[in-house]
């Protein structure tokens, strides 16, 4: 079973986001980091878009908020940094907390500066095939994989556990726009196993620790795998149970160092494209 | 095989309708359709809802424009329409002359009226599976087609056969939210056929006359036919061979009579539902 790393993706992405900047004028693109409170899973979020910015040579900085500030607050904050001119491009944390009303604030970001495509007019586009627009980063890294590894897209059979907006929905336009027989598969599903074997390309985008093992793959499928969660040891896995493909799926992300390692090199690629949009 | 027809659905919506009207204050809720050009298929959609509107007791309203209107005057006229207060809901024929720009109109329909749900906001909201937003008709039909007979639809195997804007995408999601599996098919789909008989529910959305035949059905399968087409002695027909499938299917819509009764059913009870929230 051949190992789809991210790392090797992350570099073509680099060549492609070097490319782009020679050809932009102006000061360094910059992105802007909102987070409320101090969750392990945005901190974490946080220091590996800020580490992938600085490798870039990008700009990048934090705007960090007590957890209890209140909707009023929040939303004057939020709306200077949305029309501040020195940040080219927004990453919001979310869940933002219950005090938060956080489909207003949703709706007040502009869509060229949401590099995560949470936006209306975003979400818009991702459903309509409209590459102008941003789509969720971790939905576009699968693509970006798939695509790296020169895996055909067209014509296959993907099937997606999960039906998220981060994810599984974006995710389900995006191989739609590429040609695949897509289809979505969730805690509804029946006959699960079974329904996933049908993929050539099986996405996992379910949020549970090692949910699928082999029995979810179908012979010589590639296997990609959105999953981040912590199991009983506290270690880091993904949804998949990688080791119990070997000899069942041809392909398979590793988790770490899968999906997730591309994810913040496709939000620094959106950074770039939405500066070069602004400068335009 | 159990004929789908789509008169039993409109009658069960007309209920609805008049049970909200009831509680509906102020004038009648008033539909502006927009038309630009004179396309048989335009006209013809016109003439029904207009006849749908007047058995429903809701005014409605054509706005007829040339065919040759430059984009400049017709959005001046857009405008007026959107914005005329007496106006609760839009039904914009599409598509538009070329030298209109379309996605312009779009952006601009208030979607509180924008009955068809084709501005961002109301496809984002569909997308998303919130439900306080207006989804396409034809799509929506569909679901009531199916909630009308009573067929289960949660943890059952869905295939769609097309993936426009509007039926085949915002029925995956609306699909979705009733928890079917969802599989979407299209012109690049491998063994078309053999993915059709999967499905416990099939939809056909593709725009081709009599495409899908009885060796596209699954034994058993619920077929709901959303094609309108003219074949080639200029009668009406569906995707679907619908004599074809006796034997094989259980049920399916026949055409015309099935899918498109119900469309300017949905429109009246999106106009119904329109007006309520702005007199809110």
């Amino acid at each position: 079973m051949i190992a789809l790393k991210g790392a090797p993706v992350s570099a073509k992405i680099k060549e492609e986001i070097d490319a782009y900047r020679t050809r932009l004028s102006g000061p360094s693109p910059k992105l802007g980091i909102v987070r409320v409170g101090e969750r392990p899973d945005d901190l974490s979020y946080e220091r590996g878009a800020l580490k992938r910015m600085e490798k870039l040579g990008l700009e990048a900085e934090s705007f960090a908020f007590p957890e209890n500030i209140s909707h009023e607050e929040f939303e004057k904050e939020f709306l200077a940094i949305n029309e501040n001119p020195d940040i080219d491009g927004i990453l919001l944390l979310r869940p933002l907390p219950r005090q938060i009303d956080e489909q207003r604030i949703i709706r007040l970001i502009d869509p060229e500066k949401d590099l995560d495509g949470i936006s209306p007019a975003n979400i818009a586009k991702v459903f309509s095939g409209d590459s102008t627009g941003f789509a969720p980063c971790t939905a576009e890294a699968v693509i970006e994989v798939l695509k790296a590894y020169d895996i055909p897209i067209a014509g296959k059979r993907a099937v997606i556990v999960g039906r998220s907006m981060v994810v599984g929905r974006p995710l389900s336009m995006l191989l739609l726009k590429e040609n695949a027989t897509v289809t979505i598969c969730h805690t509804k599903t029946r006959d699960l196993p079974g329904v996933c074997r049908e993929g050539e390309i099986l996405i996992a985008a379910a949020g549970k620790a090692r949910m699928l093992d082999n029995s979810f793959a179908g012979k010589d499928a590639v296997v990609v795998d959105v999953g981040i969660n912590v199991d009983e040891d506290g270690n880091l896995c993904g949804d998949v149970d990688y080791d119990s493909l070997e000899g069942t799926a041809a392909m398979a992300t590793p988790v770490p160092g899968g999906v997730g390692a591309v994810t913040t090199s496709v939000l620094a690629k959106h950074l770039v494209r939405a500066a070069a949009n602004r400068r335009r």
